[in-house]
């Protein structure tokens, strides 16, 4: 392995002067570090100047509306582009030339959030006010696990957690809000404590611990597949899931559900975990919540419900009761970044008994965690999520919401929810398409009815084209095992127009494509 | 449970005139959504001025290098201020005054990062251009798991990987580096990769797959509390740990721990995972990393590096010759969040072999895993990380890379342990003072020696009192079981000056307290 670790030049040293150099060679100048470490990297002009023109590019990317798709790039090309844009050129720093271009790329290189031809995926235009906030967090780098390193988004998270607690009537003190970065690792973190509560031997013994015994978990087949693998991660065995089958929405349906159950107590599994969906990611279907609470009451499961996508309805006052059940929850995850129009990742997670929270995770560590009680620790939640430094992801929601009110979010999510019943009430008077669902949210997921013969991933393909051709972006689902065009409504700015337009761009595209289908195998195939 | 959904009304609804709410009573304006909903939310003046506003606070932050500590509020006095803050007063939005209070609020009680007597953590002050492309990243909201949704954040992940890996002669396209949340969650990744591939029954059958067989981790007595954490949710078991034994420093020692793992052996266990630390938390001691790979492809071991601390001298021509070794683990972990000046959280993950990264994981859903690779998809990375969702976390880091260079990192890291290496000199000439270790990195340890009689905690209680008084903020840790002063050198700004400053102040402390000691036991104690 020798000569990996040789020294090698700097390729790209252009903003040290060679006295600087050679200063540093005789490792005299420990006291003079600041200048010679930083140059002009901390310079408060330059910070506003490259503050000012990113503001000036961001302005107009929030404003323009047009109507646009994904402008995707093969990689490659892109890659020589960025490679580019990264290589100096000695003409002084800040480079804000370059600076601009890399900006212009990552603007049109996304997905477009701010238009109107975006309606496909669960990721929405970010409120300016929350966008300038996790601006400051980002140059304020509070890692916010612990009290002492960041006061008041922790502060902050007490203050959301009453709030919504407050919207399901959970009274507070008794129950627990963590921050966790996304909703996969909050699923797998209220599986986990799931998993210790019932089976106390499993963190300390592992596989040793549960001779005999196999602990399994119960899902709905819609469940985001996060669920199903964090079965897996935990060790409790992806085969030990007992699915729950559904009706034609995969909405769990409770009576088949129980003898499911039945069935796999006769196998000799200990489901100690059912998993709800409130707003499944393909339909955006709800699991009747109430019900499934009765059943994992009956049983002594652990009832967790994956609400990320859909407990944002609990802003509104008129579609919280959609949720009924979910205050019975023991745990349940919301993704503030999916309907709340903050920035990626900031989730919730919720515990019903707030002593189950520090259940999850067990640990000592002296740099960290302060064996005496103190008002000040008493905050510290590095114990109840994986993540030992965490971003202050609640900073952006918090403030939007005590400056902008609750009203904001819950115009949006009604706005939305209205707009794709009226979308799925236009769909219904075009013989050419099929409606798969009515939609209970967001999401509404359809085919084109007129499919020439062939495989079935002509909807694919007309995804496919529709997402080249730029216009318009929508995603695809597999709905009972067929392709589907599915588009989810993240946009309060879009409008049944919009919907309109993107229906006439898939009869476009299909007359394109179908003159062709079934397309000829790829060369090599 | 009736009564929990039923509906309120907003007590915060500020910003919707009379009429607007009546239009949406009447259930008919779905394609006013726009306006309706957002109010002045999206305007794009707004949006300047909150910038504006932000940048002129943020400016003075980050150039205020007075000598201070933390300013640590009891969390109920924080708390009623930012509820005040919190309640809206409708005087026309956008409340500029309240968000101003706010932003103070905020940079006021964080870790002083910018300070010079901030010597607490391992955060550090924040590059401007770094702080500024994150601000991008919150707007353009690109989640970056899926090339589609955000290419050039994949682009660049890629770009930055074959920088890394070309640092310890990885060969591009062999190996795979991933972004993840933070350093906790890609300690379990790697962990789990390597139970996957030593256990391959493990992911699919759980404990039932494992009847007669105990897997275990080997990992040293100064391993980061995440680690053994990893163990008790992987389904390990935190009690098949395999502690390592070390040296004074906890720098694991190569043949007892060989002998160790023969003993496990023989008690029946099946080492399957190695973890060592390039840089530990407490002391910054690195293991023996070339040794311990010896030891690890003798055994057939996954060997693990914890490199989030340390892999940062990875950067430096001077200082990379310490990590000899790394370039041979079949997985590392990097926070680029720590030493590398990119706000939190910016973790890499490496793996050796890149075709291990997917075992990580198995899953497969519909909406976002394509069936047919394109060139667009082969770029995903939702099949390696928790995390479906998650920040364009490199993009900071790439364009800092790009337009300042490596020498300003390299230059960073270089100064920061030669500081830490003058401050354990002047440590040495003063009689009062124990020090603990030669530090190898950024991080000293250290005690006040002339303690008077009585528990341990002194320096504890030495620690407590300077971050009351407010001009120093440090932490501390147990070396050998008793309690230590810790000082980390993450700013670049503060030199040995300010830690002879922070001996004196040291000094005072202690002697304030030594006339009360021991304290009196606390009231109902």
């Amino acid at each position: 392995m020798a000569g990996h670790l040789e020294p090698k030049v700097f390729h790209d040293e252009v903003n040290v002067a060679p006295e600087t150099v050679r200063q540093y060679a005789a490792d005299e100048h420990v006291d003079e570090g600041q200048n010679w470490v930083e140059g002009n990297a901390f310079d408060p002009s330059l910070f506003a100047e490259l503050v000012g023109r990113s503001t000036a590019k961001l302005k107009s990317f929030i404003s323009d509306q047009s109507v646009r798709g994904l402008r995707l790039i093969d990689p490659t090309v892109l890659a020589r582009r960025a490679k580019e844009l990264a290589t100096p050129v000695v003409d002084g720093l800040p480079h804000l030339d370059r600076f601009e271009a890399i900006l212009n790329l990552f603007l049109e290189t996304g997905i477009p959030v701010y238009s109107t031809g975006y309606m496909g995926r669960q990721f929405s235009g970010v409120l300016p006010l929350a966008g300038v906030v996790d601006f400051v967090s980002s140059l304020v780098n509070q890692p916010c696990a612990f009290y002492e390193a960041a006061q008041l988004p922790n502060v902050a998270e007490r203050l959301m957690a009453e709030e919504f607690g407050g919207l399901i009537g959970w009274p507070a003190g008794r129950f627990a809000m963590l921050t966790t970065s996304g909703g996969s690792l909050a699923n797998l973190t209220a599986m986990l404590a799931a998993r210790n509560d019932k089976f106390p031997r499993f963190w300390p013994e592992g596989t040793a611990g549960l001779v005999g015994c196999r602990p399994a978990v119960a899902v709905g087949a819609e469940a985001h597949y996060c669920v199903r693998r964090a079965v897996g991660v935990l060790g409790v065995g992806e085969t030990n899931i007992v699915r729950l089958p559904g009706d034609d929405r995969g909405r769990i349906c409770p009576a088949r559900a129980a003898e499911e159950l039945d069935a796999a107590a006769g196998r000799g599994l200990e489901v100690f975990c059912l998993v709800a969906s409130a707003g499944t990611t393909s339909l955006g279907a709800c699991d009747p919540l109430d019900e499934l609470a009765d059943l994992a009451a009956a049983r002594r499961m652990w009832f967790h419900v994956d609400g990320a996508h859909g407990a944002s309805l609990l802003v509104s006052d008129k579609l919280r009761s959609r949720l009924k059940g979910i205050e019975r929850a023991d745990s349940f995850v919301w993704d503030a970044h999916k309907l709340l129009f903050v920035p990626g990742v900031c989730t919730l997670l919720f515990y019903k008994d707030a002593s189950k929270a520090r259940r999850a995770f067990r640990q000592e560590a002296s740099y960290v965690f302060d064996t005496e009680p103190t008002v000040y620790n008493a905050l510290d939640t590095a114990d109840e999520t994986v993540e030992c430094t965490k971003r202050p992801m609640i900073m952006p929601l918090w403030v939007a919401w005590a400056l902008h009110g609750r009203g904001l979010f819950a115009r949006k999510i009604e706005y939305l929810c209205r707009l794709a019943r009226r979308a799925y009430e236009a769909l219904c008077l075009e013989p050419d398409f099929e409606p798969i669902h009515e939609p209970e949210m967001n999401i509404l997921c359809f085919r084109y009815a007129h499919a020439p013969a062939g495989p079935p991933d002509f909807q694919v393909a007309i995804r496919d084209r529709i997402r080249e051709r730029g216009a318009f972006f929508i995603s695809k689902v597999d709905v009972a095992g067929r392709p589907a065009l599915r588009v989810v409504f993240m946009n309060h700015r879009a409008d049944v127009g919009h919907f309109r337009s993107l229906l006439s761009e898939v009869r476009a595209v299909a007359a394109e494509l179908a003159s062709g289908w079934p397309r000829p195998a790829p060369p090599g195939a």
